[in-house]
């Protein structure tokens, strides 16, 4: 059965998963994007089959939420009675928390089902123009089924694969948020600070892969990151003390010349890393 | 003129300057490793052409100690009467401030002389076992001159395009210990500091380039780098100090739920990264 699929928002992410779903499945796709741009982009590359109206909406299969959090509610509200129910609605999201169960609701009250997903996927630069079917190619693809039908998540776990994700893993909102505050924001956080250094504009010809790899999401949409940390502020603020903690254990056994309480931790941090084979 | 180069510390430093000059030069490599199976691997492998003994030593036209900060300067001291006026001595040691004048002060006493140098290029694991010809191809290679005449820096800068670097670059020992600092010693105590987080065992599908990126390093070898450490301990704890005071803007920032602060912490660091045109 070919499936109608609405993807909003023709950024970085939603412009992935339209050429992704027309490169690797039947699904017709139909894009929306406030932006006039993003849209000529979008059809004149083929990454959607046509622009998204209402019309399209209200016949869509899966709806997919590719703007920030606020705006994907705020989307979903204005268009409340366009959504039928048997619609699978879902969002792409950094942070889960305070919008799963704002999305829910509206799933309860409208008879659609919601299932939040978060694609661990990203490039150093967003838009429409970096978007690339192959984007998912290998990753993850975290799905917080937040008390939807199972045949939905069913449903997108069977996407999953054909879009080029290599595997799914179900959690909820508040293990979603913790962990990504460890595995995205806290890097996000590091990179805007490590840059921010004095010596920083001078690293050339002093530099190699770790100055590369830390300050690597420096160059960070700041609007966007501004609100996920804001969304996530309890899980990063925790995190990021966690971190910063750890950092003032190592800078004082250094300024102390304390060499065995030094070693004793550098050789924890290896521990941790071999644990995990990687 | 076929140039005689000894070799002391057959690790992944070591071995692969062993490896490039037997590749790409026609030099004659002998190497020295108080480990025996690396010089088994060593001359098995053909990246030595013999294990240098004291008369090798006698020989040399080049010197290139490839050993822990204080066990190079030990080494130069047990073998001074072997080293001869007219010998080129270089290291390959992360940090400078504390070993150039030790080694310079050698230099004058012995007559030979000495050009202290990193090569800015080296990997996740150690040994001789990972050394790679190509190791340096593209690579910076730091030089300190330390007083040592204008040939023998020259010397080196002829030396570091057929060993596969791409620029070499001239400095101080306190200039390259602060730069250092940044672009090197941080993004390793970051690494092991990140991966010490509660979280980190259970990042597995959570996880994509921003958490392998910044906990690359954490596979550390902690009786180097506490030693690299704590010989660069002024210039690094003024550099941790200066990182965690900028993760505490952002992190204050957040917890005080400030979008416009944020925001502007978040841009200082994109405009860094963009104005580096990275």
């Amino acid at each position: 059965m070919k499936r109608n699929v609405v993807i909003v928002g023709l950024g970085l992410i939603g412009g992935s998963l339209a050429k992704a779903f027309r490169k690797y499945t039947d699904c017709s796709v139909a894009g929306i994007d406030r932006d006039e741009s993003a849209r000529v982009a979008a059809l004149a590359s083929g990454a959607v089959g046509k622009i998204g109206t209402e019309e399209d909406l209200k016949k869509a299969d899966i709806l997919f939420l590719c703007l920030y959090p606020k705006a994907d509610v705020d989307f979903v509200r204005k268009h409340l009675a366009s959504i039928r129910p048997g619609c699978l609605v879902t969002d792409t999201c950094g942070v889960k928390s305070r919008l799963c169960p704002r999305l829910a609701g509206l799933a309860k009250e409208r008879g659609f089902s919601f299932v939040s997903g978060h694609p661990m996927a990203g490039k150093e630069k967003n838009g429409f123009a970096q978007s690339d079917a192959d984007l998912f190619r290998g990753a993850s693809y975290i799905l917080v089924p937040c008390g939807a039908p199972k045949q939905a998540v069913e449903a997108l776990k069977g996407l999953a694969p054909k879009l080029g994700f290599a595997r799914t893993v179900e959690t909820t909102p508040e293990e979603h948020d913790r962990m990504i505050a460890f595995t995205s924001q806290v890097p996000h956080v590091l990179a805007c600070s490590y840059v921010m250094s004095p010596r920083c504009p001078g690293h050339k010809g002093f530099s190699a892969g770790s100055y590369r790899d830390v300050s690597r999401v420096a160059n960070i949409n700041e609007t966007m990151w501004a609100e996920l940390f804001l969304e996530n502020r309890e899980a990063l603020v925790e995190e990021l003390d966690t971190l910063t903690g750890h950092i003032a254990e190592i800078r004082n056994a250094v300024a102390a010349g304390d060499g065995a309480a030094l070693r004793a931790l550098l050789r924890r941090g290896r521990l941790v890393k071999e644990g995990l084979g990687e």
